[in-house]
């Protein structure tokens, strides 16, 4: 069976694990502090083109979001997001267990929150005369890709940045599946600029190819996340096993390597299902497709596809979720595409 | 100038007054052990006629949100209120402050939340797979009268009982304006209906004829709230302060008394502004009023009436909250229409 | 029966009293923003010299220490106070709800917390590698007087603030019975001084002569205190409550008086004890009086004068509290010595 | 040069690594419901001998100790700990970051609490007529081994859960290093008495032989501890890599033979150190050794031992420990020894 049901569950690239059971017999420094983690910070601060920022690698995507929120906000601060964020819908309450309220605008049909929504949000808030009693906006989230697998463009970001300067917001990026983003033919959004106009962001590694890891980008020097990340469970004994994972992807270009195949596989699927007449809910220049499928496309699928109904129609369509990753071959897209025509 | 701008604003009832100063030279026991506070809780649990019902009282209604859903929310549950509710706009994030996030529904315009709307969400919850990683509702807000002036009936209180029962959601009724409702002809609720329906409920002295005070009723024993309301800063060392205002509230029908001078005034207004052809948005059937008024009647009460302004509109009218309270006079309201004619 | 149980349960200063009672009928502006509180802030921040505080009323001291501590701190950093500290014991936990630890260190018989042993846990703590796994000390508390009546020298907090310089620690003192301190001949503390070496301090009523109302005095302007009071239940919404009384306090030196008067009575108390041969445990310099009595000496107060007893020791004797208060009369205290001699 | 430094600075035991070799390609069940996973909770309730318990697997200690401490405690609870227990020193607050105190007891000189120590801060704590302010014991913490590597006999555990049993604390053990306690001749807690004696205990991975990962095992079925976990963080996409890993060390006994080998190597050098003379500070029964060794001894071992400074002394000598693992040989234990004679 074709498996397009999720981007996180088989291992690790085969770099990845080969690095691993190299170093498995070694000895190294504890808590983030070996030569592994080193490296891999110092080519994520290359990648970046920012060699102030700072890098710390956590272990997975709710624990990440938590734990730099908590880091960067204020006890009366919330954060806003997308009502789809992975934070406002996804998380079991992370954010508000560590005391935050999410505030949640309404996103476009791709899950992204547009500038103008944003803008709309930040004048009405202040333009409110009770807006000291209310919840202040203390940073604005963004997953890009988001969760339905919409993209940003550089325009975009630059103008939700814009507004974060104007109100004083942290911007803070959930790259969970960065690889597939940066990969994507669909939108100008590089590392660079994301180490240029976030406060910070992190580039996905257990969606990506990585065992799990996550790897935080701070644009400045954080004296006090050490303490932030232990104090939220976040800071891995054997932080080589990050350090590692993070030095191979981020060796010889393997990083958006990865991200190109799942991207390419995507696409392929999505031009195939358009000529056949497929539409999408919605279309996603990322690794995932969303397309709507009738009745008999799913049942030609059964049995020989792996993937997830993400909603049910009355005349027994539905919307699916084909999750194409690093591991997709062209083979299996094409091997779909054939079983529904 | 005539004051309908806000039900605290002014100091307490005259026998609460008086109560406090006859109390203030006499020495009493302390952090709530006091005899004016045993003696409130008497006549509270009398007045709910649930002997059963273990009441505490505490100062201010924000604070009192926060505490009792800390109390009886366990770390991955949520609560469930209305989009327009207090603790989802107006309490700076004081429930997710202690880690709990707000699951805001949408209200019906008088800010109340219809059963089929509280149904409708639990059944679409446990109905998403993904529910174990989502927020899991644990207990029910409601304000009556809301934060628009709306009541709820016997009825629905009685089906959002019943939601709650088949969900495992505890019932949570703020009642900061509880007076208002009680005395309102527009609603069949009353104090021994909440102490049977709601699992915790509070008695609002604060806008209904108090200096400060909120009387929580829960319909059974809690053996820990003791510390969990210190903790929250919300026990006061003289609670007698609080003791002898719900006592003095609760003697001789005072209470209901200074809620039934608030709502006639108010619905001596409506009547006055419908006989005008005043609209509303909402009518209310409580001691707050919402008309819509053109920009020739707000220039009429302009240094006459002491009001607030809700909401205006590009045409120069404008929804203002007109708020009776219990010190309100009918003459008042006399002269508010005469204003208007 | 000669009350000598405790400052705290009682009502309020005449004159306090008498401006609630002349203000009840008037319409005062909310949430702080009434003429009473603006006055209040005005006359404090002249009586601590320093035109730049920023000054805010709250309600009581559990809550004053929880939110002062959750507005300064970051969440991984904790709180220094004397191991006997009010926060550190009794307050049912209120900082660590926000999240913070208290770190305990030891205190002097007085409740003090010396600035040796604060030297020597600083110097510890950093020397400790492994310290970024610790809590990081971010503020230190200290209460004057102490909760055994001891009294810092302006000396030792001088030194206790560069060691707060020193090691990037704000400093906060709990003053909730701060009157009765810069009352006494023994420490020479004042009210500028305060204003001078701590970040933030508060001026307590409950005990010193109000119904209620702590007085935050901060150095510097906070200009997010406001949600951050707000959100955790600290805001009154009839705040004019605690601005009267803080500018009846504040008016023609009432809160020196207050003080005066409840010093002088304890002064007067221990001298006569001493004379009679008494010891103390300890000895106090404020308005608590902490006296070993024998058995018969406690027998022969028993039904007249109202105490605490603190210790029970084997032989019968107890250390007791006696507890005088800005309402003691010199009368009282020469009844209670008669009964002992 | 020997590394006797940690007992988590390599990767894993060599099953361990084949077993997620072999599993990297394959597809797998996300979020925990793996067959591995599935595998390794059934091994595990065998080898506790409690067909109902609920297994949980976590990533790493201070993640399983703050989630655990969450899910079982409420707000006004606190646990009470060995001052020299992880999560009261070197946790960064993480408990207190969920809103609990840790109470902190004097510990033995191997960092275990005495059930007298216990029972003794119980009867004065309910005996102290204030403790409705003070934070409310609700659990207690024991680590076995501790941090020290001393172990609890069964009779002390069974007198420590008698006590929680008379004052109502759930008892929960942090088995980080719990190979090293189960394989040492010196005490006879095994498994299945933990699972029957612990409300709630941990197998630690980290420590064991895994890369990562604590397999927390509740006495009774935990409906909520999904979300619970998965809020803090502490739920991995990938939850195959922890199953795998807990089904190999539960298979064929290895878990146990992994403490065997730690245990027999430290036992081993404290023979040898004991023949030349050597003290300890304290002695171990578990795979820490904590030598008092001179500055010749120190000497001698430079360049050829790795070890950490625990405690420097004013004449040279130096409290280290020598910590033994899984991995450590017999033949270096030897090295050690020769290189001191």
């Amino acid at each position: 069976m074709i498996d397009l049901s999720c981007d996180y569950n088989v291992g690790c690239a085969p770099e990845l694990l080969a690095a691993l059971c190299a170093a498995n017999e070694t000895q190294h420094a504890t808590y983030g502090s070996d030569a592994f983690s080193a490296r891999a910070k110092e080519k994520i601060r290359a990648a970046v083109a920012n060699p102030d920022a700072d890098v710390w690698l956590l272990v997975g995507g709710t624990q990440t979001n938590a734990t730099v929120l908590a880091a960067i906000l204020r006890p009366w601060e919330g954060v806003i997001s997308a009502a789809s964020g992975h934070i406002a819908v996804h998380e079991s309450g992370a954010v508000e267990a560590s005391g935050h309220k999410v505030l949640a605008l309404e996103a476009d049909r791709f899950g992204r929150l547009s500038p103008e929504t944003l803008r709309a949000y930040l004048r009405g808030f202040y333009a409110d005369e009770t807006y000291p009693h209310m919840v202040r906006p203390g940073a604005l989230y963004v997953s890009h890709p988001t969760e339905l697998g919409g993209l940003y463009t550089a325009a975009a970001l630059r103008e939700l940045r814009a507004l974060c300067d104007e109100y004083g917001l942290r911007l803070f990026l959930d790259g969970a599946r960065l690889a597939y983003a940066l990969a994507s033919p669909e939108t100008d959004v590089t590392l660079p600029l994301l180490g240029e106009l976030c406060d910070v962001f992190y580039i996905g590694g257990t969606k990506c190819g990585a065992l799990c890891g996550e790897a935080v980008v701070f644009r400045e020097k954080q004296p006090c996340f050490f303490p932030a990340h232990k104090q939220r469970g976040a800071l891995l004994a054997k932080g080589f096993l990050l350090g590692l994972q993070f030095d191979a992807l981020f060796t010889d270009g393997l990083y958006l390597r990865l991200g190109r195949q799942g991207v390419a596989c995507a696409l392929r699927l999505r031009e195939g299902l358009r000529s056949l007449g497929v539409s999408f809910s919605p279309e996603s220049g990322s690794n995932q497709q969303f397309p709507v499928l009738t009745a008999e496309q799913l049942n030609r699928l059964r049995d020989k596809v792996g993937f997830e109904v993400w909603e049910r129609r009355a005349d027994g369509s539905a919307v699916v979720r084909l999750c194409a990753s690093w591991r997709t071959m062209e083979a299996e897209i094409d091997a779909v595409l054939d079983a529904l025509r």
